[in-house]
């Protein structure tokens, strides 16, 4: 006897990176950040009264939404708080998608997608990308023509790191019917030089959301903080309806804004991978890899063996990336920056395999 | 334009109760322990590591479901770790409940329960309880015969306190053809001498799910740890497949694992509730109050005058209960126990308003 929706007992889950417990393994495989967070958490943390635990948390994070809205030059009705990027995602999915209509995404980009369309039994519509990993320019009249209510895009671009330029999502919100999504989990790590700035799409489209997470950017994976940005339309029927309402804890709320409010450690930080993608990317062409220029934590890189055979052997010698046996991807791997000893330890494992 | 499913744009949203931002308010209304949480939370978190938080947090949160394995005697695969209880209840709607299928709940009873229909999109079918508050004879009959696949039931009920047996509950699970989840965000307040234990339902039955959350017993509302209890080929679909992966943070994972390894502390405080409860209860009854018995951390109280004057009367003077303007519950208002003096001072109040 089985008691799932039959959509559910079908479908697959997402299937995360592994998270290995030797304490020793160099983990590059799940866009951690390789530095610590920043001092502010720690002292948030020890200073936090924990009586206060006792009580609900503010169900509309207002302190946490007051500070993100100024980052982002936003007031707060233009931000809410998710308990990870990824709840973000579904309460997209449960708002805008009903079972009949279409879910529109790239192919390839985040795995999780998929599954949120298996759970809510809607289509999935998948348009996949060109060579140089970009959208297609037939990307958003495909997706009018499929019924697709919502479109969700990662930029820079999973699993590639190709940034695509806010005058071509500019275009695509403007043609598409349905709400875009714009997943900016990578967008910490753009080289600042190259001026991204995706706040004009909410000024001007009232169908965009902008997500953001302290995941990757603020070294705060553990802690589950992810966060939309768009026009208060978009966002009432998921801050009033859709999310559960104590979707973020206390300790959460006030460890994101100590991690907010420290933009220079975390800039700090982010420099560092830049420089150190920079490096690694250059190095490993020299050793033969491709790699399409990354604008996010990590490498999309072809070796010049067999990359499941790379994969195995950095994992026997205790350097785990990130393999998908894809069609589209099955000879690359995906490499997250490290520090730049966690790179040349790399680095020098590769040469030996490639020897 | 509005982008909302419909719905979504039709529904109403969960109304939680007031979180008074005046901090000499006597909050009497979310149910919350008057206690703060054990010592060892605090230590927990003043010994949490920062640096670690840059990963994600264990998906399966492994440590947490061994303890509260323990404290069930069941082993961990009989444990679903969830972001609260309100996570839980979503889950179980989406694994087990397609729009075309029905929801069966008691009325009244837990007011997300309808919410969590209209996300859905299924049919909400709503049994009324008895005068006594307990579950009618034709309960599963009716449920059954509405093409019901997931039934949820508090127990304690909420709101009016009253514990249905364990051996009624089996009889309904029996007569079910679908999942039957009883919600036992109360339990920890049930007089121990009535030996209430739904263990055996657990072992019986592959169509129970039991509930239960941290935010109550354990005074950590702030930090949403809620838990299912089930058999493995309930909870694998939700663990698997339709929850988000990281639903619970690092640090919720840790200071659950202090509180639950602190049964002493905790179990002094229900004790201390249940003794305030009786008196409260009996104070009130002295003072023309109806009160059915409760098992509860709540009393669900019809005053000798207007239900809404004295809900009014009492926030005035910095008392907030809480009050449900439904017909069925328009003459009650329901009393969180507070500490003895809190307790103290909402009967002096009471006898003000009444005189």
């Amino acid at each position: 006897m089985t008691f799932e929706r039959l959509n559910i007992k079908e479908m697959v889950g997402y299937s995360y990176g592994e998270q290995p417990s030797d304490l020793n393994t160099i983990k590059l495989n799940t866009n951690e950040n390789p530095y610590p967070p920043s001092e502010s958490v720690g002292t948030a943390l020890k200073n936090f009264n924990t009586n206060a635990l006792r009580r609900y948390p503010d169900a509309t994070a207002q302190a946490l939404r007051e500070i993100v809205g100024n980052l982002h030059g936003f007031p707060p009705d233009h931000i809410l708080i998710t308990n990870g990027g990824d709840e973000a995602l579904r309460l997209a999915v449960t708002t805008f998608v009903s079972p009949e209509d279409g879910f529109g995404v790239l192919d390839p980009s985040y795995s999780l997608y998929p599954v949120l369309a298996a759970i809510q039994n809607c289509r999935l519509v998948s348009i996949p990308a060109t060579k140089d990993w970009e959208l297609p320019d037939t990307f958003s009249k495909k997706l009018n023509a499929e019924g697709v209510h919502l479109t969700c895009i990662v930029n820079p671009h999973a699993p590639s790191g190709h940034l695509t330029s806010t005058k071509n999502l500019a275009k695509i919100a403007e043609q598409l019917n349905g709400v875009l999504l714009i997943d900016e989990a990578y967008a910490d790590f753009i080289d600042p030089n190259l001026n991204y700035d995706s706040k004009e799409l909410i000024d001007r489209f009232d169908n965009v959301l902008i997500l953001r997470t302290l995941s990757k950017g603020y070294s705060l994976a553990g802690i589950r903080t992810g966060y939309l940005i768009g026009d208060p339309s978009l966002l009432e029927p998921m801050a009033l309806k859709t999310k559960d309402s104590y979707n973020i804890g206390a300790i959460a709320q006030e460890l994101s804004c100590a991690a907010l409010s420290d933009q220079s450690y975390a800039k700090g930080n982010w420099g560092k991978i830049i420089r150190e993608r920079k490096r690694l990317s250059g190095e490993l062409t020299i050793l033969g890899f491709e790699i399409p220029e990354s604008q996010s934590n990590f490498l999309l890189a072809k070796p010049p063996i067999d990359a499941k055979k790379v994969y195995e052997r950095l994992k026997e010698d205790g350097v785990v990336v990130r393999y998908f046996n894809t069609s589209r991807l099955s000879s690359y791997v995906r490499i997250t920056i490290g520090t730049a000893e966690e790179n040349n330890r790399l680095l020098f494992l590769i040469q030996k395999i490639l020897a």
